[in-house]
């Protein structure tokens, strides 16, 4: 039985924990946060503290905190030698304090407060500093039923990134789909299945070979008349630069 | 009973076709193609003809050719006061020859070559000249299973151009986010979950409730370590614009 220790109190922090209650072979037996009222709901099924000089022997703590406090943190943890791991994508491993055995388990998923996910679906990157302590994070990720991953420090940065283009700026792209349908006061639902599709697609063709559309066929005509109908600037210019980068892609004439 | 003929032979005419076969209360009774041998493979289930004064007396004509010969082939035709419809998001109704009923039949999603649809997942836009064919095209919808949206010219454009950005656009993010794993040499597929996640998201929520991220936390710090990370100008490019993008929508400073 692995016995865990989590750090904090935000998206992941509460997802990690609800995950692990379920995992097999693994016992949160502690939860800490520095304000404490964010974890109190959860006072009848876990040990909860606010005093950092509280916390319990461990077999590997978890800090689930915002990016520039994880080092302070991981400095402030009152004992040495023991695996401490961040759930970061953007933070480097020697961020974390060197008096301990240091690791990253990163989650791949965008967690969202309230909205319940299922765990199995979401990747696991794992960063070690020792090998000996890979099989507690392997162990961890197949109690958890996910898929697991080991990078290192520059896969885990391009993972970050890219991330960022297919999850934040799709997401203001089907934002920007929005705004341009409830200009002409058009139900946006009608654009969700294409939405659907569109992800659904990539699960057996490279974004590559499934791309269609006005930019990769150098429909010019159809790129003139849609640039004409937005009306604002930024959508313009975001138009503009896709299509610009379709046509890279594709070989065709800029 | 419906009968109907099909005019065309690229991606959506033949998922038209094939929903159609399949449809309740409707007959596909001919398919003309100017170059025959792209459907000759249908030629023991639908009689087909590449001469276009062999059309033969159906309820509705389906015009499913590219954008610039809609108006030309709808000349072509060797009848009048029929009702015929294109399929396309972007040309005007008004550019199918006035010496028939025009209407148009949008099917607004991505059709991919040789990848079965769930047609019943498939929205329909309609748009038409005179009322008393609306009927036919909501019973055609309803036929196939589909859910139909009547819609006005101004309101179809909106469709067709938010569907670029929901769908080319958003699947040229997902080669960058391709570009960036594989430069690293990290599998793509990690990504997968979150692109799923990200399109399921907003089932529920609005694009604009559903936005995480460094844009919209104005984490200047992230987005500094990013744009040092991307190598092509054009995806640092991609990734200022879009990040300006969702700072205007989510009201941070520039």
């Amino acid at each position: 039985m692995l016995s865990i220790v989590i750090i904090g109190a935000g998206n992941v922090a509460t997802h990690v924990y609800k995950a692990l209650k379920k995992a097999e072979d693994t016992s949160v037996i502690q939860w800490y946060n520095r304000n404490i009222k964010a974890i109190e709901s959860y006072k009848n099924e876990v040990s909860l503290t606010k005093n950092i000089d509280d916390l319990k022997q461990a077999d590997l703590y978890i800090i689930a905190v915002s990016d520039d406090v994880i080092g302070t943190l991981s400095s402030q943890l009152p004992f040495t030698d023991k695996l401490v791991v961040h759930t970061s994508g953007s933070v480097s491993l020697h961020d974390l304090d060197k008096k301990n055995r240091r690791g990253v388990f990163y989650p791949l998923q965008s967690f969202t407060k309230n909205a319940d996910i299922d765990f199995t679906e979401v990747p696991i990157c794992i960063e070690i500093e020792n090998k000996k302590d890979l099989q507690v994070l392997k162990n961890l990720s197949e109690g958890l039923g996910c898929k697991h991953y080991r990078v290192n420090s520059d896969q885990r940065a391009a993972l970050h990134l890219a991330a960022v283009f297919v999850n934040n700026f799709v997401n203001q792209l089907y934002r920007v789909g929005h705004e341009v349908t409830e200009s002409k006061s058009v139900d946006f639902n009608i654009l969700k299945p294409l939405i659907k599709e569109t992800a659904r697609k990539i699960e057996t063709l490279s974004p590559y070979m499934a791309q269609t559309g006005p930019a990769k066929r150098g429909d010019k005509k159809t790129i003139k008349k849609h640039l004409r109908t937005l009306d604002k600037e930024i959508h313009k210019d975001i138009y503009e630069l896709l299509t610009k980068s379709i046509k890279l892609t594709h070989g065709k004439k800029l």
